[in-house]
């Protein structure tokens, strides 16, 4: 039609090549979704699996997802560099990966809170980044990870205090005020004898998704059907073991 | 920590001031999602109306849309031109708009769908597009619209000569290929006695959402509250008319 | 060759189409050139008109610009909304512009400065900025013009104040921090007998290009080659006369 | 002013960090260009190290410029990686570059051609193309190198028919027509008597510009003077020799 010139405006986006990408997702106002969902404080287990499961979903059906780190409400995964995800263009990757993780979250909603109803539709944004090699991108993991602990170790000692030592909020920043994390353990294990080494590792490490590695000995199909099959860990992903048991992530 | 500088590669991604957005959203493989969950043809109303309750939500959330359109699995909106939604970042409004909405699809599902349950999530992904001007804005519009009018008059007459004409699929292709808009609307009528004109609106024009315009003697709250309501119609918006009485839209 | 993959990095970069393209160049380090080349203070006139020279060639070579406004070291040059010029690639219009008015300004060097050899090559940097709008466009071309103005009496009276005063620069500094126009004007007018009205236009005003329009009268080849001549101005281009009188730079 | 607003369209333009950056240039139309000032054909030694010396100049100016190479009217220049030039803006960086190889172009032109007066300002087109890797830019380097070597034969071939073995350029083109290098080569050698190897380096592998290594002894004040003094090679940059003895290059 004489209107079809208007698709002239869409300009092209295509994403620099040899590049890996880095999809990062976050809810949207999470700090008000957690409370008027009553999310268990500091972490919620629920909500923390059903957050791994959307990405699990994410990870089966985009499968140049080699890796995926979540915690609290945001979740990033790591598109191999060679990836032609259509055609790299920027919008299309960045706008179905995002939707389709929004989708798999309200879906799998009710598995993860029976008892609560949701009530009102949560959102995600999205952004897209490019990481040129190896060592930025081990770097990106090892900062949202370094950043999982952070959070957790404040956060655990934070309502240990308020919980379970009677404080008001005020009173338990005040308490944490300048502490480095040595000291923040040391208020757990005294005052609430916690000890932050058996806090669950979900929790301290965040939840790693990776493909499986396919065994040695396994062959043909079953090799393969390994190789698309995704585990969730939650195991710490800043040394370089993680990463040299599976050299494929960074491969190309 | 020493991980931070990896956010430097992350990118300003200001859209141009001055400039309408239109954030258009499509259906992710519709084809096979209508399918499976048996949407009627070639026009579902129930999955229009959710589409259409999904886009209502979003511009409920998101105040400087002033206009959506809504036909198929797609929606557009519109953004004023002088919109500083999260200082006009490209990915930010496009992810929260594709998330929002993707959400509100799904969530309400079961109210238009109440008895077919959700089989797989849907997804859909998004664009956002530069106008300059008025008349670059009014055409993308216009060529949604007709969009709308030409595959519905193709799917009707279609799906009219499938189901209650007994051809086959690709009898039904062969006998439309080449015909124009009146000699579909002849075989429509000639053969199976269906005015083209009694077509619901809603299949021939599409959804136009658009804030309610105050009426002139309506006063302070009532005046406010009007300009934040939105109604749904489904009337033309290739002519003027539209338009003159909305001259808000396109106003700033 | 097998190598050839490598241009699969270049990305494309087209221009908003619609929008007006203003590209402004400034002398780079200009501050050292003007002093290792001894330009006359405030203003040089030589300068000023190689310039002019430059920017005059530019405007001949490229036929898409309407208007292009000059002052102390630095051209802005505008290309009509509807450009089609290298396909509105972005890194091609700019370079090809940046590098053709650089040439230009050595290449024509020893006219307007026959005594002074050139001591090194100069070079500009260049940016292409995209206004959706003719208000846009004429605020911008108001904000260069203002500049010129503030910068010239300033400039004017400083050195008046250190040339004719007596005055160290520090001096002159001070005497004029804080001062309105007005002030500086009757500064100039009461202390050196200068009557800023009687300052050469070009240095007040900057230099305007404009392609000539052609007489009522003229006809066919007579009216073509007027439209392709392009004349020098040095008059107010805030005010709507200028623009009234030539539609066609804001047209199309 | 109240037009200072107009400078919010100026949107920020910085390139990824961690990517090397090349930035090409080629003669704009020098097709004509050497016709019109009698460049010798194949090869003009003259045309071929003013551009060289253009080229120099920007390395002395650039000191992040670690690399560049040039054949016929084009030049590419590497940056290093971590280069902070202008805090990465594009096309402050593509400007300034463009500008200045051109400056340096027009500057020096009479030096290689006394004899020859410029009949018109010749400008140059500029890219910037970020790659992530050493293997791209390797490969770049080969890419333009292996298009020196093509280019070459096949025009020292063309012109020795044209010029010495009496044939129309036509007929040229039709003898050349799919030959290969070797039967290339072997042309010159049969009919004309010239060995491809005894041809002057400089027209086979293009002009490699590159900052010396200070010798191992050398230390202090003569080592940086070395590391900041750059040499014009004409050899082989396809093969590891040359990379390996300058690890800087690609080195950070
Ligand atoms: N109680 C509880 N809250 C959680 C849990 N995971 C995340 N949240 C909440 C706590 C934080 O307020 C919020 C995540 O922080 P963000 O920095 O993403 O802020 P928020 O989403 O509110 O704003 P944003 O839209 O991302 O700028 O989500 C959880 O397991 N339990
Ligand atoms: N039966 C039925 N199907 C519909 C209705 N609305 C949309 N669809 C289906 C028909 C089309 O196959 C599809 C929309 O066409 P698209 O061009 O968006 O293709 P699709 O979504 O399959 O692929 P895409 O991922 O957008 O490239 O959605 C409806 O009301 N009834
Ligand atoms: N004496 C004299 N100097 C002039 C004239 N026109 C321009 N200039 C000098 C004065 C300023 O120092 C300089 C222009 O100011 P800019 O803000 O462009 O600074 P500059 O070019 O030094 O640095 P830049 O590389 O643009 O950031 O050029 C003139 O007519 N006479
Ligand atoms: N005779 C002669 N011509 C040369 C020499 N070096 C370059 N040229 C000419 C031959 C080619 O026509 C031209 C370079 O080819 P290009 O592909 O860059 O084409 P041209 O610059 O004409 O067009 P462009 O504006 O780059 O698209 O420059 C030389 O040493 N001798
Ligand atoms: O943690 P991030 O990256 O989301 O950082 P932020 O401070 O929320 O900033 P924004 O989401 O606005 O980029
Ligand atoms: O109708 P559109 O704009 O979605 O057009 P398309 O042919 O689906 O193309 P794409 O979605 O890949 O831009
Ligand atoms: O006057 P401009 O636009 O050149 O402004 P600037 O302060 O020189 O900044 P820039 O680094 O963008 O040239
Ligand atoms: O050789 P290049 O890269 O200049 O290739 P081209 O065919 O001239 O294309 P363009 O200069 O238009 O990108
Ligand atoms: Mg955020
Ligand atoms: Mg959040
Ligand atoms: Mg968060
Ligand atoms: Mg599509
Ligand atoms: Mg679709
Ligand atoms: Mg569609
Ligand atoms: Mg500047
Ligand atoms: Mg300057
Ligand atoms: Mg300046
Ligand atoms: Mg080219
Ligand atoms: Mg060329
Ligand atoms: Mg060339």
């Amino acid at each position: 039609s004489k209107y079809a010139y208007v698709r002239n405006y869409e300009l092209p986006d295509p994403l620099l090549p040899g590049c890996f990408l880095i999809c990062r997702l976050d809810g949207h106002s999470f700090h008000r979704f957690s409370e008027e969902h009553g999310f268990t404080k500091p972490n919620d287990e629920r909500a923390l699996k059903l957050m791994d499961h959307a990405a699990m979903d994410v990870m089966t059906e985009y499968k140049d997802i080699v890796l995926a780190f979540g915690e609290s409400d945001e979740f990033s995964f790591l598109l191999r560099r060679s990836t032609n995800l259509y055609n790299r263009r920027q919008a299309k990757i960045l706008t179905t990966l995002t939707s389709y993780f929004t989708s798999c979250y309200v879906f799998h909603w009710s598995k993860y809170f029976p008892d609560t109803s949701m009530r009102y539709p949560p959102s995600f944004d999205g952004r897209i980044v490019l990481y040129p090699d190896e060592r930025s991108v081990r770097d990106y993991f090892s900062w949202r990870q370094a950043d999982t602990h952070i959070n957790n170790l404040y956060n655990t000692a934070f309502w240990a205090l308020v919980k379970q030592g009677g404080k008001t909020t005020s009173e338990a920043h005040a308490t944490l005020r300048g502490t480095v994390s040595a000291m923040k353990q040391e208020i757990l294990f005294q005052r609430f004898n916690i000890n932050y080494n058996d806090i669950s590792p979900r929790f301290k490490k965040g939840s790693v998704l990776v493909r499986v590695i396919p065994s040695e000995r396994s062959t043909g199909e079953k090799k393969k059907r390994a190789r698309t099959r995704t585990e969730v860990l939650h195991c710490d992903i800043i040394g370089d073991e993680f990463w040299m048991a599976r050299s494929f992530i960074l491969a190309g």
